[in-house]
């Protein structure tokens, strides 16, 4: 017989230990090749742990090609499979050029996304803790709120930059703020001017009990050590929006916050979308043997897969690491019964437990139904993970990085290397102010929806020049192009949506398209000057 | 009398120690202010290192606020001084607004950057080696080229993708080739179909030897060790251009390479440019006593300053951390001297010695004016530079790190959170494709300089449907509005320059800003279809 081609997409929990179980259970002249956007495993229990500086970046993940021996990696972006011809599209390196590759069976273990699409405003203005680029983001993100808030003379921006929101009270959501907050606390001997006090950590919760995956009595010590240590927990409460400086939430109110983390709305991948099959509730239905309905040779694990735990599939798998690692055996062993024609066996696991880090030496634990708290939990807790993490270069330099963290003081070098994208959309309620006079203009604004008033003191006339921008109009072009000051504000006055181009980006388009330059050239005084001095032109307007 | 106010410019070897040193020397009431864009220090010598991924990006950089107790830090970008009114212009926070600091005394340490303006196609291409975030870029850019290369089919593409090419033949450059070499030496193993002999990593040195600063024998020596690990050295040869795919040499030849790393061309910080006064060589003239010329409540330190050695100001202090040290303490005690009226004292300074590790466990040195190679100037050079690294934490986990390297395997993490600019230009030369049929458009292509050929293979008609798109011109909307993937493809047939609009952002700006989108809803037609089909539309002509 020929050579069999397995193809594995995805190098998660699911995708990385499905590859690495079925290099056991085939025979050598098999060939697996693990597919994958980055080129490391993600160990997503630690990215909190990376946040807060514990732990470097680089040891919450471990590169797919050393984690996998025997098996073939390739760095690449699939956007779609042909189930009839067995292909799966692939465009690699970044030249981008589309491949095909052939596959006899196939994997799917792509996980899922952060959907922020679903509350107005996050997609824009919250950060969420997927992957390693969301980690590094969010760090770098608060310390820069810590050096602006221990210079700015600006009470009001102050609170703001000190208040952190945190959306979800599951594991990611409680250990994102309870590092956030611990690693807050033990830098804040840097920054002189901030006291403890103005540090506002807010965690808001839809359901009744935070860890809604524990027992009661655990969610309930969590939540108690959590607000012991300031964190305010909003339960019962959900967030409906958010704009470049607030949240609003279900009961009406709204809150302030420099800092928006989102850990909720979790959907469906790009590649899972693009599927020619019916996805339940988001995700892949598969039969008990972890088979994609339908198709003998296509398989689907981990959170992008929806599997029963029972015949009448009235219970499913929850989206865990640990399902997720007892999943990708199960393929495992059913793919190489099938490739010697031997019966499959049904999915079936019994969690062994749950753990999670509250922050502060403190965690919550069930483990074979035993429940533990505090340092104990914390403990096992570490361990457990070190114990669970691939290779031992990353388990020794985890560990050391452990015991760094009590001994040495925290690090808040701030790595910013992740730059804006030239085009953000800013959401803003009314009233808010989006450019304040005086400001130094950073980009081009484009009205997408709402309202905003533009308004232009004018010292010799005495009255402002008032106008109302709506979507199609736009603001800043002048002072771009001739490297004004602007004077002007920008308010909305509904509730808007503006498309912002960062200045280098406006001068290279606007250099570059003619069509741009001429329409930028002959926009009508009347949007500028105020009508009084039209024919004075507009020196002393908005200079 | 008043308290005075000491503003400092810069957090790099200069400033960051000008400030240390003067904390011990001025009394308490004297502040002490830190300006600098990022809020780290960073030790320039080890980021070859974290390039190779020896040590983690944090450490070879300490936090401003940890190394400098006593100092009031801000983390903002200095835009100009008002020597008048002894002001400094700032904007500081997310929201850039302007901030003027006064001081009383100012240090100006803000060194030089790297102007790869000088030659065509540099700042489109190249990669420097200056900060931390420039680190991060080049090793992650190295990693994506081994996994490319592991993959690819297409075999220029992969001879392409493994040549590196070094720009400067200074410490920087052969710390930064040797290290480059060490790291893709070690990672091979992971990378089955790359061998060894196809790696390409050349050097460029403008004169006749490498590493001038070290005496003649320790040139050679580096020069054969490096030759001996493969690095092609083509001294006496100077670099003209580059373009998205390849260098051109001063003899006429030209190297395709998939990377290119630019360590000359040192020039005047904006700040520095911005100053109201006359620079000479692209630095800050001073006295010998490191007063600004004409103002004595003015200092300059570090690369950014232009020192005379002697009375006649015939030689003048080097760019080197060494000397910038010297600077920064003979500065501070003048600054002091000055507070308390007494006399000042010039600069002077014997440098102890000078090192340059060139990977492989190797290294060459002179210190007090002994000459050591090989090993032992290996361990000399990573002894010296744990002592002079600030902070106990960093000195502890540099040296592990260290250690680590010998027993661990190296890390090939790629931490892709450096997202490409949305615009960017790219220099083609005459004959180079842009754009392969079949490739995935990723974004809007507009002509700034020179002439293209699009192409568009006709196969009901038999032949090509071309066009010649000079600057103003533009290629990709339709591809990317209605998502087709286009099959034409685009040649330069001169020498050209052209503006890419990422894809996300065309759409963005396209649906925000009514004129773009009325402009591209009424291109002619002729511009996609072939006359001879114009009246059947355009189906199946990119289709």
């Amino acid at each position: 017989m020929t050579a069999k081609r397995i193809v594995i997409l995805g190098g998660g929990f699911g995708g990385a230990f499905t590859a690495k179980y079925l290099r056991r259970c085939v025979d050598s002249e098999v060939t697996i090749e693990l597919i994958n956007d980055a080129n490391y495993f993600v160990f997503q229990p630690l990215l909190p742990e990376v946040v807060a500086g514990i732990i470097t970046a680089s040891d919450a993940v471990t590169p797919l090609r050393v984690m996998l021996p025997g098996v073939k990696f390739r760095m690449a972006h699939a956007y779609g499979v042909d189930f009839a011809k067995q292909q799966v599209h692939v465009v690699q390196g970044t030249r981008r050029v589309p491949i095909q590759v052939a596959y006899d069976q196939l994997v799917i273990a792509v996980g899922q996304i952060t959907n922020r699409e679903m509350l107005p405003g996050f997609a824009e203005h919250s950060l969420t803790m997927r992957n390693l680029s969301d980690a590094y983001v969010l760090r770098n993100h608060v310390i820069q709120c810590l050096e602006h808030a221990d210079v700015t003379e600006d009470e009001a921006l102050k609170q703001r930059l000190l208040t952190f929101v945190v959306a979800g009270g599951g594991f990611s959501g409680i250990e994102t703020i309870g590092e956030l907050v611990e690693m807050i606390r033990r830098t804040l001997r840097y920054y002189p001017n901030i006291k403890p006090h103005e540090i506002r950590p807010i965690l808001v919760q839809r359901y009744s009990r935070i860890l809604p995956e524990l027992p009661e009595r655990l969610s309930e010590y969590a939540r108690r050590k959590l607000e012991r240590r300031g964190i305010e927990i909003k339960l019962n409460s959900g967030l409906v929006s958010a704009t470049a400086t607030s949240v609003q939430l279900d009961d009406g109110s709204a809150v302030e916050a420099g800092t928006i983390v989102s850990t909720i709305g979790n959907g469906p991948s790009e590649l899972v979308r693009a599927l020619d099959i019916e996805l339940i509730r988001g995700k892949i239905p598969t039969n008990r043997y972890l088979n994609m309905a339908g198709h003998d040779n296509v398989w689907a694990v981990g959170d992008a897969a929806l599997i029963a735990l029972d015949d009448d599939a009235e219970q499913f798998a929850p989206p865990t690491a640990q399902f997720a690692t007892a999943q990708a055996q199960r393929a495992a062993k059913n793919l190489a019964a099938t490739l010697a024609n031997q019966p499959l066996v049904p999915f079936t696991f019994r969690p062994k437990g749950a753990l999670a880090s509250i922050g502060h030496y403190s965690a919550v634990a069930e483990v074979f139904g035993v429940r533990v708290s505090g340092l104990l939990a914390w403990f096992m807790w570490r361990g457990f993970y070190i114990l669970r993490l691939p290779g031992f270069a990353t388990k020794v330099r985890v560990t050391l990085n452990w015991l760094f963290d009590y001994m040495l003081p925290r690090n808040i070098v701030q790595n910013r290397n992740d730059r804006l994208p030239a085009t953000r959309f800013v959401r803003l309620k009314k009233g808010d102010v989006l450019f304040n006079a005086g400001q130094i203009l950073d980009g081009f604004y484009m009205v997408v929806e709402g309202a905003l008033e533009s308004r232009i003191p004018d010292a010799v006339l005495g009255e402002d020049f008032i106008r109302v921008l709506r979507p199609g109009d736009h603001w800043g072009e002048r002072a771009l192009t001739e490297d004004w000051q602007t004077q002007g504000s920008l308010t909305a006055v509904e509730d808007s949506r503006v498309l912002i181009l960062k200045r280098d980006d406006f001068t290279n388009l606007r250099t570059s398209l003619p069509v741009l330059d001429e329409y930028f050239k002959h926009i009508p005084e009347k949007l500028y000057a105020h009508p009084l001095r039209r024919d004075r032109g507009n020196q002393g307007v908005t200079r």
